[in-house]
């Protein structure tokens, strides 16, 4: 039974509650916290995307498209489909010579109310561009092309079916994750993923190793150490394009800098890498609750870990001690780290 | 500890999973199925509207402004905001001599897609007319000017501050709902709601006997009685009204008619009157999830007591174990009612 991670309170009692499981991990694999069962399977979804983004630098793909930081944070991404997050998906597609025809991550309905207002004022019709994949799906089809090129083949010819598991494209993503996270996927609980590709079951304490190899390089091949550092580097410099407006990923990392690469996924997944402890940190809310409780469960898990100012400590438990209003502006109660969790967090050093 | 009523499942394996409690109870007060902890308090939220809704009835102001079914289902909702929410809304506060800046309710953004979508296309300003309680708080608007005139006072005047606890239009409400309850307000955990209006603690097993009560109109004053068994058969008549396009409430009354009258409210809470069985039901999950865990939960509960002809049972089953599929339309999993749960509800008698 994994323990309350998370409560929101209203008239001054817990009005609902959840419950999770974290890993705190350095590079070596060793456990520097362990809360709850991080040992089941847990589907990674978009928390991994930084690993599944790491072929589009190690193929050279990145340098043959000359890709900006903003697209590269965008590969990383799971965007709100607003306009500047589609105008970038478009222009990765159009540097490696395709559109977003190409895509087959599907169309989404924003989730996001500031994407919903800005889309409804575009009065764009909605497209696979606008999917919070597109970014990450741009790239796969970004190492798509160079593989077609490198074989003589037509493009979008080799592109179809990027998504299938046994698709060039897909297997060597699928083998930077599973060297990342040192879990053997022919043998990980599969599944398809809200984009079409697949996604696996992997434990939190792997994923949180995985998170520590980003930070840190350690662990990883030279190619995908230098690929890693390079994607960390432009979201830092682009955080926007890794999520949006309003959103935490984009928040945090526009505050903390290089200090904390963090990427929410679907169903309460989080995980974060945090180069200068050199710790990786996976979290799974077992109720599948991302965005209220899997990132108040990230911010006090910066907040217990990073060297942070007065004020960016501030900053950080705003997220992790969110107080609730109402339609009219009113207090209704709040959102909190509960103590368990933050008395089960490393103390700061 | 509650046992896991709902469970989403991925790949073949549990990706995220609900916990939660649930009674059944009759008129009486009897406990027909308890799972879970039932005496616990629980802010009710919307799942009471219908509740908060018989001073309308009872006070004759249904009457004095010839209310329709579609505006007294909108008294009992949480709606969507579609433009015919928002239409029927204004027509309430018209009768009563009032308009969109008499409603204290909030501005609220759309919850559902489809309410995103027609706003967006209407192009009309968002206004407390779209808030999903604009409905409930229109009739809290008519029960006032009704109270204004008997008084002799000016409405406009009156019914300012109506979403106080201590304004006598809510005096009304709250009497109504500790009436149907049995719960002492006095002493329940206070706290505010989203639309700013009290929400009170209740324990599930009261909640239960409030629903049985509207059900049946055993225990309820003959007025209160009466104004339960309107506001139930105005609901059936106009299913959209409570809820809107796609939603659980209204899909569900616009099947089973007036053999069922169930009410969603935020934070996982969930009622239902069951006029045939005379039995009330209540649910709350644990973590607050409302659009899928307390949905499928309630149609499993549905499915056990209902009688229901094979098609409508496999109306509701779907409702109770829902396919996933992604943007793509692929099947990704399911969302569904765990065995424990099936076990623990009443044997179909």
């Amino acid at each position: 039974m994994n323990p309350i991670l998370v409560e929101a309170t209203r008239g001054g009692i817990v009005e609902s509650a959840h419950r999770g499981a974290l890993a705190i991990v350095d590079a070596d694999g060793a456990a520097v916290c362990t809360i709850g069962d991080t040992a089941r399977p847990v589907f990674a979804r978009s928390a991994v995307k930084v690993l599944q983004a790491l072929p589009l630098v190690t193929s050279g793909a990145a340098d043959a498209f000359a890709l900006t930081d903003e697209e590269l944070a965008l590969a990383c991404a799971s965007h709100n489909g607003q306009a500047r997050h589609v105008a970038v998906a478009a222009s990765v597609l159009a540097k490696a010579g395709l559109d977003e025809s190409a895509l087959e991550c599907g169309v989404q309905w924003p989730s996001h109310e500031v994407a919903q207002r800005e889309w409804a004022e575009s009065r764009r019709p909605l497209g696979a561009l606008h999917n919070n994949c597109s970014g990450k799906h741009a790239g796969f089809l970004c190492v798509g092309c160079l593989m077609a090129r490198a074989q003589g083949r037509e493009p979008r010819e080799f592109v179809r079916g990027y998504v299938r598991a046994d698709h060039p494209v897909m297997r060597e993503v699928s083998a930077a994750l599973q060297a990342a996270t040192g879990c053997d996927l022919a043998r990980a609980p599969a599944g398809t993923d809200g984009c079409s590709i697949p996604t696996y079951g992997i434990a939190l304490a792997q994923l949180a190793l995985a998170f520590a190899r980003v930070a840190t390089g350690v662990g990883l091949s030279p190619e995908r150490a230098r690929a890693a550092a390079r994607l960390r580097a432009a979201v830092a410099r682009a955080p926007f394009f890794v999520a949006g407006s309003g959103r935490f990923d984009t928040k945090v990392m526009q505050r903390l800098g290089e200090r904390v690469f963090c990427k929410v996924g679907a169903e309460g997944v989080f995980c974060a890498a945090l180069p200068e402890q050199g710790l990786g940190v996976a979290i799974k809310i077992d109720d599948g609750n991302t965005a209220r409780a899997a990132e108040v469960a990230m911010a006090a898990a910066i907040e217990a870990l990073v060297r942070l100012s007065d004020d960016e400590r501030a900053f950080v438990r705003g997220l992790s001690d969110v107080t609730l209003k109402n339609w009219n502006g009113i207090e209704t109660g709040a959102l909190r780290a509960t103590a368990a969790l933050r008395d089960a967090l490393p103390a700061h050093s």
